[in-house]
C-alpha cells in the first residue's frame, strides 16, 4: 500500500504485533490511524473474546505456533499461520507480550532480519537503547531494535526532560502510587484495603528513566495501592535555581504530552480525569498524556513540588508509534513524528 | 482515691472525656491502665452500642445535655448526669469530640476552672500550645490547655525530632498516604477505586508540626487512598551531612516509640503489620508506635529515604497520657512519664 508524502508516493510501514494484550491492541489501533503505517497481523496465544475482538475488527490474526492455530481454528477464528509467516509480512514487530516472554522472541526476530520494538517489562540491555520522544528519539533512527520504557518511566523523562530543557532541573525526588491491576483482570488479581510498598529505594522507575537520560538525577519510591484507574505521581524537584511557578508551567508547555488539569474545576481524583477521558470519547478513556494538577503544583523557593496522573494502559501508545518511525527512518525528525502522532490520536495539552 | 509515689501518698488525677468515640474510648482505656490517673467519667451524644460498650466497662456515663440525658434514659443506660456534672468530677478533660466541635466546649472549660486537651482536629489557636511528648514535654507543664496533635503529625514530629536530636535534620519532604476513613465507619463515608490529593502543597500536616516545633524545615504533601487500616508515609530528608544507615537507625532508637519492622520478615504491608498488632493481643490490634521499614530504609549520601506506618486510632493515646501528666504537673521528667505510660500500654521499640 502506497501513500502521498510530500508528493513522493512512499511505501507505508509494515507493522506487526506479537501480543494482542492491554497495549497490544491499543497498538494495533493506534497504527490503523496513521497514513504511513499499515498492520500486517497481530498474533497472539488466546482463542477467546480478546482475538475476537480483533476479527472483528478485520485485523490479520495469526497463532503464536501450531498448537496455538489449531485451538484458534477450533474456536471458529480464521487464523492466517503462525508467529514465523506473521513476521513474514512485516517491516518491524512490536512485541507487547507479557513482561519476561519478548526477550525469549529476540532470536526469531534477528533471524529473520526484523527490526522490532520491545515493551517497559523488558531490561533496557534487550535491546541496547530504550526510547522516550522527547527525550531521545534521534538516537533510535535506523537502530535494529529499541524498548518503549515503562508508563512511569515514560512520566518521568516527559516531565523532567521538560524542566531540564528549561535550565531548571538539579534533582528529583518522586513518589509513586501504583494502580494495583489493571481493570479488566482485576478479579484475578489485586490488593485490597491495604497499601504495598515496592522493597527497594530508589524503585525501579528512577533507575529506568536513566537508560534513557544517564544525566537525570532521579530517585524514586513506589507503593501499590488498592484501585485500577491510573498511577498517581507525587514530585519535589529541588531547581537550579529560584524560580516562579509560571516559568515552571512555560517549561511544561514545552512538552505536547503533558496536559494541565485543575483541581478546583472538579477534578480532584483519578476516577474523575477517567470519566473526563471516556467523556471525550478516548478509545477505552485512554489518556495518552501525564494530567499535572496546575493548581496543585508549588513552587518554593528553589524547589518545586507537583502532583500527576499517568494513564499505565494508554502513556506508551504514541511513544511506541513515533519509536516505529524512528527505527524504520522514515521521519527523522521527532517533532514531525510526534505532531503526526498527537494529531491521530487527538493528544493535547489542555482538554477543554 | 490515692497511689503511693516515692512512698509519699498522692492524690490520683481525676480524668474526665467529653466524646466517646474513637479517640475517647481509646484514651478512657489507657487511663484506667495509669496508676497515676482516674477516670471519673466518660461523656457523649449517642444512646446505642457505643455507649452501652462504656457502661459494659463500668465507666461512669453522661449525656451531653438534658435531652441526650432522657435518650440514654430511654435506652435503659444508667446515666450519671450531664456534661457539666462530669466536669465537677474532674481535675482534667479530655475532649475528644469530633472535629470543630472541641472548640464550641472551650468556653465551658475555661469557666469551670478546668483544664482540658484537645485533639489534633482543633486549631493551635484553641489552645495556643501543640503537644508531642518526645519534643516538648516540658513546655506543657501546669499549663490550662493543650492541643495533641494529629496521628501524622505526631509521627513527623516523633522520626522528625529523632534526626533532629542526632544533628542529622536538615529538610524534611514527605507524601502521606492517608486512610480514606476509620474501620469501624466504613459503611457511611469512604473511597473506592481511587485516589484522592489534598488540594494545597504543603498539604496541612507539614505546618502542623511547625506548632510545635518551628525550626523543623519540612513540607508534606498528601493523598487520600482507598483502604481503611492505617497511613503510610514516605519521606525524602536532606540531612545536614553525610551519614551511614547505622547512624540513622541509632537517632531513631532514641525513640522509644519508633519501631523497627522489615519488609522481609513477612510485612510488606500495611494489613500484615494490622495482623501483627491483634496477633500480639494489643486491644484492637492498636499501633502506639511508628512502624519504619528498616530494611527499605535508605542513606545516599547526604540523603536519607524512608517508609513507615502510621495507626491513625492509637498513636495519639499514649501522647493524651503524657499531656494530661505534664499539664497537671504531677511529673516534671518528659522520660519518666514516658516510660509509664510505655510500660502500662506495651509501648516497644521491637515488636518481637
Amino acid at each position: 500500500m502506497e501513500h502521498q508524502s510530500n508528493n513522493i508516493v512512499m511505501e507505508k510501514i509494515k507493522v506487526a504485533i506479537n501480543g494482542y494484550g492491554v497495549i497490544g491492541k491499543r497498538v494495533a489501533d493506534a497504527i490503523t490511524l496513521q497514513d504511513d503505517m499499515e498492520l500486517t497481523g497481530v498474533c497472539d496465544v488466546v482463542s477467546d473474546w480478546r482475538i475476537n475482538m480483533a476479527v472483528s475488527k478485520s485485523y490479520p490474526v495469526y497463532g503464536f505456533d501450531q498448537p496455538v492455530n489449531n485451538q484458534m481454528k477450533e474456536a471458529g477464528i480464521p487464523v492466517m499461520g503462525s508467529l514465523d509467516d506473521m513476521l513474514q509480512t512485516a517491516d518491524i514487530v512490536i512485541d507487547c507480550t507479557p513482561k519476561k516472554i519478548a526477550s525469549q522472541n529476540i532470536e526469531l526476530y534477528k533471524k529473520l532480519g526484523k527490526k522490532f520494538i520491545l515493551q517497559g517489562g523488558e531490561k533496557h540491555e534487550t535491546t541496547g537503547h530504550s526510547f522516550s520522544a522527547e527525550n531521545n528519539y534521534e538516537t533510535a533512527l535506523g537502530r535494529e531494535s529499541t524498548r518503549v520504557v515503562s508508563c512511569n518511566t515514560t512520566s518521568i523523562v516527559r516531565t523532567l526532560t521538560a524542566l531540564k530543557n528549561a535550565g531548571l532541573l538539579k534533582k528529583a525526588r518522586g513518589t509513586l502510587l501504583r494502580r494495583a491491576t489493571d481493570p479488566w483482570e482485576s478479579h484475578l488479581n489485586g490488593i485490597m484495603n491495604t497499601l504495598v510498598p515496592e522493597k527497594d529505594i530508589p524503585s525501579h522507575q528512577g533507575p529506568d528513566a536513566q537508560t534513557i537520560d544517564p544525566s537525570l538525577d532521579v530517585i524514586t519510591t513506589a507503593i501499590k495501592v488498592p484501585q485500577t484507574l491510573s498511577h498517581l505521581h507525587y514530585w519535589n524537584v529541588q531547581l537550579t535555581r529560584q524560580t516562579t511557578k509560571e516559568e515552571v508551567l512555560r517549561a511544561f508547555a514545552n512538552s505536547t504530552r503533558i496536559a494541565m488539569i485543575n483541581y478546583s474545576d472538579g477534578l480532584p481524583a483519578n476516577n474523575t480525569v477517567k470519566e473526563l477521558m471516556l467523556e471525550m470519547g478516548r478509545p477505552y478513556g485512554d489518556m495518552y498524556e501525564v494530567a499535572v494538577w496546575k493548581d496543585m503544583l508549588k513552587v518554593q523557593g528553589d524547589e518545586l513540588f507537583y502532583a500527576y496522573i499517568v494513564d499505565n494502559q494508554a502513556i506508551v501508545i504514541p511513544e511506541t508509534i513515533d519509536a516505529i518511525r524512528a527505527l524504520t527512518g522514515v521521519e527523522p525528525h521527532a517533532e514531525k513524528s510526534m505532531r503526526k502522532t498527537n494529531e491521530s490520536l487527538g493528544i493535547k495539552q489542555s482538554f477543554y
